[in-house]
């Protein structure tokens, strides 16, 4: 494939994986480490269908196909432009077969899909709550970030939604929100089974949290160790490193 | 003080904080850890009024106020053989004046204290889930590690009563609760505001979480950097060891 299907202000990144690139724009929203965390983080069995809701650019589909976790993965983006910039980079990494964008808001998941057709869902939502007064905007950026167009509660929901019973949904976020993600994922049915904090060295505070669920689930939570993003001298860790291979 | 005071099967133990010392009976239950973490973990004023519920032998009672942490201390405890005990930890320590050792059972708190009386409220409380069957028990061992005579709604429910708007509750769990113990904790308005989760090493699971609350406080939880207590060396590490000055 050749970059002519770049437009403007557009690059093509590797994504480090059985040679995937991905398509971004640096004055949308390009992914960070959480979205690598989580599709490495979530335990996805090579013959599961899958879903990632307000999947962007794709990330977390392309990386999951290119190390062989879940046979086909659906991305639910609602932002045409994303929408398009994910289409192409499937196409450039010839996945047509193993990954689907649609384009859909997360509030509309019971008039696009079928209840429990999934048996996994992941999301990198948006962290911030809207701002108070801010109503709307189409700003891109500003709805990767903040709850303007999905709250918590939509995706979760959402997530419910779609998972049978014993499906699995797995999210990153960050830990100032961990009480209330936990309030929401248990009125869903979602019940939290495995947990892990990114810290980014051995003395800082974490800011990132994975959580993985299962729906229906018995009550019993394993905390993983924490993970430490970058050792005293600034390298990485071993463990961080890991996440990558 | 002599040791004239001890009763069969008991012993003395230094409590390693300003020569304070506590009674233990080996055949009953001796505080660990998790009582030494929580009582360093939690924030409390010198001149607060604080309670410990299910205090036990009064170990939280007795470092916090060999650490001058609260102005007035009062141990909440079911059991006798264990309040007599505590007592005399109290006396041993020539504490009566800042220490309070009172009989009392949890679930029954809206009968011995007013609402709001106090400003710090602590509970290290059995972790497990009371077996499916046993109605109940008088083993104090049990009593002390299983839910028989208080479950988690019930502690937690007594700190938000004996707390007013401010107040600080803080407990120290296993985390194979916690979705249950945020949703609990929500429900009686006791907001989480620092949590810091315990690993025996670098790369294993935690296996405690120590929590603390503001009752009726905004959403916004801080997590403090995973506590590690060994080193690879089998050695305290340097956190752990703070914990304990």
């Amino acid at each position: 494939m050749s970059e002519c299907i770049l437009k403007e202000n557009e690059r093509i990144d590797d994504l480090d994986v059985n040679g995937f690139r991905i398509i971004q724009n640096p004055f949308c929203f390009c992914f960070g480490m959480d979205a690598v965390l989580l599709a490495n983080f979530v335990k996805v069995s090579p013959k599961a269908k899958c879903i990632d809701i307000g999947t962007g650019t794709g990330v977390i589909p392309l990386i999951s196909t290119a190390k062989n976790r879940g046979s086909h993965w659906t991305g639910l983006e609602v932002q045409s432009n994303m929408v398009d910039m994910a289409s192409r980079s499937v196409e450039l990494n010839d996945s047509g077969g193993r990954i689907s964008i649609v384009e859909g808001d997360v509030r509309n998941v019971r008039e696009i899909f079928k209840p429990c057709s999934f048996k996994v869902v992941t999301s990198n939502p948006p962290y911030m709550k809207q701002p108070a007064g801010l109503q709307s905007s189409s700003d891109t950026i500003n709805i990767s970030r903040a709850e303007i167009m999905a709250s918590l509660e939509d995706v979760v929901s959402a997530a419910s939604y779609l998972l049978p019973t014993r499906g699995t949904f797995a999210m990153v976020h960050r830990p100032s929100r961990l009480p209330e993600i936990m309030e929401v994922l248990l009125k869903y049915r979602l019940e939290p089974k495995r947990l892990q904090l990114v810290q980014p060295t051995r003395d800082k505070e974490a800011n990132l949290v994975l959580i993985e669920c299962v729906k229906e689930a018995g009550k019993e939570l394993r905390l993983l160790p924490t993970l430490i993003v970058y050792k005293e001298n600034g390298e990485y860790t071993e463990e961080l490193l890991s996440y990558y291979r």
